[in-house]
């Protein structure tokens, strides 16, 4: 709907900022991958082929070959890059694009966060001269990232996912979790080295700086609108949206208080909008909600659902006493301004209210994480939906997955940047340590 | 790729900016539209049935329900507002989406002109009290639409369509048609009146102002990626692209001439470099081609095939004068301009090519539209693919096919807003004449 699709478009801006200027190039790849080309990579298909919608019939007919709808758009790009870039001197090369993914979910859906159609995904797709090239890039993925959710408020814990849970076609995937109010993890982007896996699928070659031909190396990496639930979950409260200032479609509110004489109210009317234009020359964001057949009391509350930073109240003793009400969404706290320092006031008390949010996000999760070597605490911490428990580990797959079982909870991989562990003992099998591992209900 | 993406991006800006202006809402609806939905609205599936794209299987599973891919968003829109509008106080609601369409075409596709994805389609889909409100909703929609190719300067004639041709539920389709550098006209924007048809088929009621429940009225419109076709194609010319300065990724490419002693060659890297960041600071977009493998007449055909607006060469000799040559792709002069004069003279030059290119245009499109009252003489414009002839037109159906048929063209409707004709007779059968009708070769 138009409210949500405009806070979309803040953070759709966001994200296209902060790759454009990293040197990544804007495409659009078609929608309907052809069977053949879907299945050139053998891991990658096994990883999607029961999540795969297919078209099957155009009109009346059926068609000869199989059409899916993209999961993802490694093998279409991979496709064409084969025709575009020939040689090193054309890398680094990072493209992106805005797309809608489809996966035949049979899990239950929810809304923004497990859909059949992932609409507004922003995928990356990076070619590269050598493995080290690739390995720099995600670096420099990780870094956009960061900024992207650190700009957003969302707090978020880097892990490397274990091989049994990266990406299908990948030498490893790096991935960025939050903590939702519920406790339970959520996968918000992730990045992945695809290594050669594709260009060697696709025999994709190209001239290297020491004259031989050779495949060149990948990297891709995506955020979904996961990144618009995430931001709703973690500023809200119980009374609906408490949006961060900078993303706010309104950050400010004008509700005329409208009593006495109808010459009175024409007055306090007046009064409203004019604060309203000032502000908004001063470039905020501004509605005044002036519907004469809802009470104050029922505007208040439709506004603060909705997460409106700054609501300014304007009655006739606002009118009289050339002060303004004006309360903020995030501490619900009200204070009088006077209305010849509006201007300077509001925009103090929207930054006030941006790094509010964005510090009680920070605090909220700090508190979500546990360390300990007890396994049976971890359980305990995860089950009772506090958050996030890391555990020191072996490293082994299988005490890996012996571990999920026992905790029933899922293994989110180990710490970005790797953290080197000394002296400790693998908390399911006692064998030393090589790092903690995150465990959480997901998702 | 990149750099034509750059080019919709630009429009897509464009074509938001004034959707938005108007008070029309962005939203995003779902891709896939169930088989029971889509076929509600018995004439319009009938105008769809045989270009749909039907998806019938999820991973390896056959789906219960078939779905397809939108070929428009006329039922999945209206069914649910059904559950957000209730009431006139809501109305007018103007919604918008920018998104991929799909049609399942059995004739031979062109990029960007008959596709079967058809990217980045601006669908925009409007809800009215009355008949009468939604017929000023196609006012302000041709009133936008004109601004819209005014903008890009893509002449256009405006069309009823005639019923036979009308998009399938509507009351009535208004188009907007340019004609091609061969002489053909393409459809490139459609307005259309839908009535009832789709409120009445989902029984979608609204309370009016004086208390009665009843169907809403509808419009919609949409843009294709056409309109990026149509900017190429009309302005470009044998030499590839000739862009707007407006839109154009590049507006200014500055290309140095290296010859002599490095130190001279650095001499002149050094003054491309500062002439370029100059003028970007003064917020122009530049490029400086500085690659040293490939030759100065290399780089201005490259450029120019590209449609860089201006070409900004500096060589030695330019360096030690204090000018620098520039030359305008539209007319492919060359001047001599003093460096301190640089800004001024850029901008003065950008928009004498914007304005350059849009006079152009529009001079070569009244060339292409005859008027004439000989069926024969139209028939022999439009055959030798000079453009667009209009006749006089009893107006009854039978004999408008049959005009196509003789002639061997398409009849885009009559010219809007109507035209009084008095005292002609129609081309093909001799009786009164209601209106010139429009015929030319289509895409």
């Amino acid at each position: 709907m138009p409210y949500g699709f405009q806070i979309r478009r803040a953070i759709l801006d966001l994200v296209r900022r902060l790759l454009d200027s990293t040197g990544h190039e804007e495409v659009l790849f078609p929608l309907l991958i052809p069977e053949g080309l879907l299945k050139k990579e053998s891991e990658h298909i096994r990883g999607f082929e029961d999540e795969v919608y297919w078209v099957t019939h155009g009109g009346l007919e059926e068609l000869d070959v199989k059409l899916a709808l993209r999961p993802t758009s490694e093998t279409s790009i991979t496709f064409m890059e084969t025709f575009w870039i020939k040689s090193y001197r054309q890398l680094p090369k990072k493209y992106y694009q805005i797309v809608s993914i489809f996966r035949y979910e049979t899990k239950a859906t929810r809304p923004m966060i497990r859909l059949r159609e992932v609409t507004t995904f922003k995928e990356a797709h990076t070619v590269h001269e050598t493995f080290e090239d690739a390995e720099r890039q995600v670096l420099e993925a990780i870094e956009i990232y960061k900024k992207i959710f650190d700009e957003l408020g969302v707090p978020y814990l880097i892990s490397r996912r274990p091989d049994w849970d990266k990406f299908a076609g990948a030498l490893y995937t790096i991935a960025f979790d939050t903590v939702m109010p519920d406790g339970r993890a959520l996968q918000i982007g992730t990045v992945h080295h695809l290594g050669q896996s594709f260009t060697r699928a696709f025999d994709f070659k190209i001239q290297r700086a020491d004259e031989k031909l050779d495949h060149p190396w990948q990297t891709s990496y995506g955020i979904s609108d996961r990144v618009v639930a995430t931001v709703i979950s973690i500023h809200g409260d119980d009374r609906g949206l408490a949006l961060l200032p900078s993303i706010a479609p309104v950050q400010i509110v004008v509700i005329p208080i409208l009593s006495g004489s109808s010459e009175e109210k024409e007055k306090v009317l007046i009064e409203a909008r004019g604060i309203a234009n000032r502000l908004r020359s001063s470039g905020f964001r501004v509605s005044v909600d002036d519907r004469d057949w809802e009470r104050p009391g029922a505007k208040f509350y439709y506004w603060e659902a909705k997460g409106v930073p700054l609501r300014i109240e304007v009655g006739l003793r606002e009118v009289e006493s050339g002060e303004v009400t004006v309360a903020r969404r995030d501490t619900l706290e009200r204070v009088q301004v006077r209305v010849d320092r509006l201007e300077d006031e509001v925009r103090r008390l929207l930054e006030s209210v941006e790094d509010g949010l964005k510090e009680r996000a920070k605090d909220d999760f700090r508190a979500r994480i546990l360390r300990t070597s007890r396994l049976d605490e971890a359980g305990e911490w995860v089950e009772s939906r506090k958050g996030v428990a890391e555990v020191p580990w072996c490293g082994r797959e299988d005490c890996g997955l012996k571990m999920e079982e026992e905790v029933n909870a899922k293994i989110l991989g180990t710490p970005w940047p790797h953290e080197v562990v000394e002296g400790l003992s693998c908390a399911r099998c006692g064998a030393p340590a090589v790092a903690y591992v995150r465990l959480a209900k997901t998702y």
